[in-house]
Order: C-alpha cells, then structure tokens, then sequence
C-alpha cells in the first residue's frame, strides 16, 4: 500500500512525522504493509518549486492508495499572487475529492474545554458530509477594480452523488439525515432539495429533515445531539463544519476524510499550520493521528488498526497526558509517545 | 411622524398589538405624536390580494417615516408558488434597506437560557452588521431540470457603504471591525477586502480586522466578548446574525433594524412567525417591543423613549415574569402588562 504523504506548512512536519510513527507503531499489529512517499505540497512546494501543487506531487498523488496531509499556509503568504490554498483546491478537484467527511464527537476526558454547558454536548456524534468540488467554490471568479462576480453552479449529479453518501452513512449510523440548504432564495438550493427527496425515496429507512443554513447554524449548538448525518454543500460545509468544532472546543483533536468516486482519498487534521507555534515541538498531534485511524478504517478496511490507535487516544486523554493547547504541558513527543505505549 | 405596521402572519398580529401598546404607553410621556397605519404583508397579503408585498403596501412603505415589521411566514406557503419571502425581499430591494442591524446582547436575568458557560458570555455585547440587498440573494437564479446556477455580484460602492456604516458604529462604541469574508476563495470578497482596507484609513481611530467567515462562525461562539462590530455580505451575514442567537439562548430578545440611505427604516424582531403557537396568547412580545424601543432611537432619535422601554424590558425580566418560551408561565398579555407597568 502506498501512502503519499504531504506535511506542508508550519506545525505539519512535525504533526505528519507524528501520525507516521503511531502508524509504525500499530502496523505490525494488524500486518499492514505500506510504503510512505513524502511530496513538497502547500507553501512549502511554493517556497521549493514555485507552485503550491507541483506536478510531481500531483502524479504521486493520484498514483497513491491513499493520501495524508498535515497543513497548509502560513501568514507570509497572505499576499502572494500563488497561495497554498490554491494548491489544496487544485488537489480536492485534480483528485475528484467530492466528498469531505468530518465526524464531531467529544471525548470524555476533553468535556471541559468546550464553551457549552455540559448538558448541551452530552451524547454528540454527528458527521458533516460536505461536497467539496462544486458550487461557488469552482465557479467563475472575476475581480475588476469596482466590481466582482461568483458564480455558484451545481448539477443533479454532483448533488446525487454527495447525498447518496450521507443516505449510506446514516445507513451504518443512526439513520437520520438532516440536508441544509437556503432554498428559500438560492436557485442551487431548491434543486438540491429536490435532489434530497429524490434519493430519499430510496432509503426508506433513513430519516430526511431539511433545514435552512441560517437556522442551522444555530441549532447545531443549541441541539447538537439532534443531528446524525449533516450534508451541504461546499460553502455551508466549510462554515458550519468549522462551527461544529465548537462543540469539543478544539480544534485539535478532530480528523477529516475526503474522498471520491474511485481514486485515493485523502485525509487531514481540521486544524491549520499554526505558524506561531511552529517548529517549537509543543503542537497537538491528536488531529493527525485521528486522521491516520480513518484512513486505515476508509480506505484499507483496516478497523482493527483504526480502533487501537483511536482506544490509544481516548486512554492517552484520559490519563492526563495532555498538550498546551488542551490545558496540559505535555510536548509533542510525548503526547505520541504516550499514545504509542496505550496502542 | 407616520409607521407603517405589517403584522404578517403566524404570531405576528398578537406580537404587533403588543409592540404598540408599549408605543403608546411611552409617547406621551417622550411628548411623541404618531400615526399608525396597518398594511398586509406576507402570506396574509398573499391570501388577501394575491401577493406578499401589494402595491398598497409598497406605496404605504415608502410614504412612511417607520416601518415596523412582526413577521411571516407558515407553512401552508411552503410549497406554493409565491411565497411570503418574497415579499420580504422585494421590500428590502424597493425600499433599499442596504443595512441590517442586528445588536447581540445578554439580559442579566435571562443568563442561563444560554447553552454556553457562563464565563464564556461574559461581557458579550457586539452588534452584526449584514449587507442587505446585494450578493448572491439578488443575482441572477437559474432553475432548470438537470443543474441550477445563482451569480453573487458585489459593487465597490455596495460595499464601501455597508462597512462605512459599521465604522460609524464602532467609532460610537468599541472602536473595532471586525470585517467577514471568504477571501481566500471569492472575487466578491477579495474586493470586500479591499473596500474595507480603503474605508478604514478615514477611521484612524478604529481598528479593523479581518476573518475568514469559517474561523468566525467558530471564534463568534468561542470567543464572543472579543467583538464590537462585525460587517459582512448578505448570505454570510445571515447566516451569522442567525448563529449569534446561540448566545442570548433564545431568538426571543433580539430585535433589528434595517436602514436605507434616505427611505424610511424597517424594525422587526429576528425570530420568525411561530405558526405553532399563534393565536394561544402566549407569544413573547419582547423581541417586537425592543423592536420599537430600536425605532424610537434610530428613525426618530427618542434616545429617552427608547431607554425607558429597555428599561422597563430588563426589570420587568429581573421580576421572573417569564413567558413559556423563557420558562415561565406569563402569558403574551401579562409580559407586555407588565413592561407597561416598569416603564
Ligand atoms: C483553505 C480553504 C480554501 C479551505 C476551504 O475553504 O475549503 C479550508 O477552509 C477548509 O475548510 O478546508
Ligand atoms: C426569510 C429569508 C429570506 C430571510 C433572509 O435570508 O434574509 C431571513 O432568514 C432573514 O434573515 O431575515
């Protein structure tokens, strides 16, 4: 199995080295073979090749079965004419990474870091299916000097395909799908309720709930243990899927998955680079490791390896090992460490 | 001084009737002479004339020195052709109602309804400013069988007012803007960038930030004290105004105003028309009567009328006279009562 690895920007390398060495670690266990193939990818393939998303890269990429990556960005490129951003998108579309994946949960021993009372989290597990190659994201961009223009298209397919996904995870969880939209202004909107009940019919065992954008951006933090499988398009996924990280309080220990129709799929930390704290060895590998896990789940089948490596986290977190940014002094070697010798 | 009132649907009528009472409760003792005039508007104008926004209506709006707005919407209009929304947008195009003002705040009284830790709200008190009447609401809609497109279209100068009026804002209170957009991916907002960076060297005195909207629709939960006014586009600043509800806990207190450069301004509260409950007696009023106290102060600069309602809102919430929505048991009558009775 080959792993392409993409560590990219500010706290990546040292995260990626991290999931890489928990990988290491639970491999033997499990008999899983793989080879790792490390790629410049984001600022870093700016600063080595002058494009955030060389070719070599991109050629290794598609020819992996399966992809990491760390993180992207850091403030000294905020305002270059190339940025790493634009070389994540190029993947997601290059790739046909429709499919973004984020499961919200809380971990017990973080309950107190989040902003909500503790009633209000009990008993979160949700996922944010979020379609990532469509709509105002790879429309048309035109910037004039007093004027500018976003173009949001969205066909029936591209739609189909995203919420069958969510219909078969609701399927293997707890059965309800919740789509959102804005279909009271949005012409993409109303076809992409239309959709919804379309696949719908084809899942009579899967609740279907519509919801506005608007109005779910607030119930997901007022009742976020209502909701099992959350699909939307891009640009409400990108906001409402960085809002559900309100609800653990952390960005730091939330893993995400993209995939497509029949390429590698790819997997990242939620979090990015961190710059200020880059380097120092003090970042939370947990994201990353998570992140790995779902990989060996998604897309080798590999569940027992998933489930040591996340049981490994949850009894890390629960001893007390924990980094500065989850309120502890532990440094990043020996959050890994410790995680390592839970496996 | 003439309001033009549009009762709407739902809970709208009951919540309206309350609204005025408390306006006429305080005029006399603020010396402010008034005439009242109610018009249809919504899905009560659609069963009545046809249409969601009558001509009648319309030329009442504009001829009016106020607007006063309870709400609409229901679902028998659902799935019908025309719908009472429509109304609500066209009303906010004809009359150029650019700028909507949505304060966020927490009554002392009414501090555990909110789902976030008490710490957390501490000190929150920060007011949304939403470009109303650009952007993809009102671009071009296409709605064809197989794929669907909405175009989302920014003007220098529709920019440049809206974050005017929040430097104005700020200048009046915390001295900072916090600016919203998706730069890293929409023309519109690499020019909204660009506006406000422009806009903020007439305002030496307040300081202006910038935030990707995913990261704020996090940090506006996680850190919401850090906030003075926030200025975004229309789409992301309904989503946002909406999730800003999680704050206060209840839709229930939160009035707005929408403003346009010479016209008459509209005041509504932000929760909608409650078809569930309408016509029980039991529906808050208070969102509607702040909703008064925000036109006294702003279309008519009754700074003192407006104080004496808040404050008799406040007292009459730090009595315990709670309606059902608040968890207490006074009927729609009996808060408004006794609000009258505290101013
Ligand atoms: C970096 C940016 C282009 C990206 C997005 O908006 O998709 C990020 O916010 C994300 O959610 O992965
Ligand atoms: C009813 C709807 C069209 C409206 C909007 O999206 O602007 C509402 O959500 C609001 O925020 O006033």
């Amino acid at each position: 199995k080959k792993i392409v690895t993409l560590a990219g920007d500010g706290i990546g390398p040292e995260i990626m080295a991290a999931g890489l060495e928990v990988l290491a670690a639970v491999a033997p266990k499990i008999k899983f073979d793989y080879t790792v193939e490390a790629k410049h990818f984001g600022g870093a393939a700016i600063d080595a090749a002058g494009h955030p998303l060389p070719e070599k890269t991109l050629t290794a990429a598609k020819a992996a079965d399966a992809i990491l990556l760390a993180a992207i960005g850091g403030p000294q490129y905020n305002d270059a004419a190339i940025r790493p951003e634009q070389g994540l998108l190029a993947l997601r579309q290059e790739l046909g990474l429709f499919a973004n994946i984020r499961p919200v949960q809380i971990f017990e021993a973080l309950k107190h870091l989040s902003p909500l009372k503790p009633e209000i989290i009990e008993g979160v597990d949700f996922v944010v299916v979020r379609e990532l190659t469509g709509g105002i994201y790879f429309g048309e961009h035109t910037l004039k000097e007093r004027s500018a223009r976003d173009v949001n298209d969205y066909s029936y397919e591209e739609i189909e395909r995203i919420i069958k996904i969510a219909f078969e995870m609701a399927r293997g969880r707890g059965k309800k799908v919740t789509s959102v939209d804005k279909q009271n202004v949005l012409a993409t909107s109303k076809l992409w309720r239309i959709v919804a009940d379309d696949v719908a019919k084809s899942y009579p065992d899967v609740i279907l709930e519509h919801a506005l954008v608007d109005s779910l951006a607030m119930k997901m933090i007022t009742n976020p243990s209502d909701f099992d499988v959350i699909v939307t398009e891009n640009l409400f996924g990108d906001i409402l899927s960085d809002e559900s990280s309100v609800l653990p309080g952390t960005l730091g220990v939330m893993p995400s998955a993209s995939h497509s129709d029949n390429g590698p799929s790819l997997y990242e930390p939620i979090h990015g680079s961190a710059p200020d704290i880059a380097g120092l060895g003090i970042a939370n590998p947990i994201s990353m490791i998570l992140s790995v896990a779902m990989m060996l789940r998604e897309s080798f089948n590999e569940t027992a390896g998933a489930q040591y490596i996340e049981n490994a986290v949850n009894k890390t977190l629960l001893e007390g090992v924990l980094t500065k940014d989850l309120g502890g002094t532990a440094s990043l070697s020996e959050m890994t460490a410790a995680i390592i010798a839970n496996l």
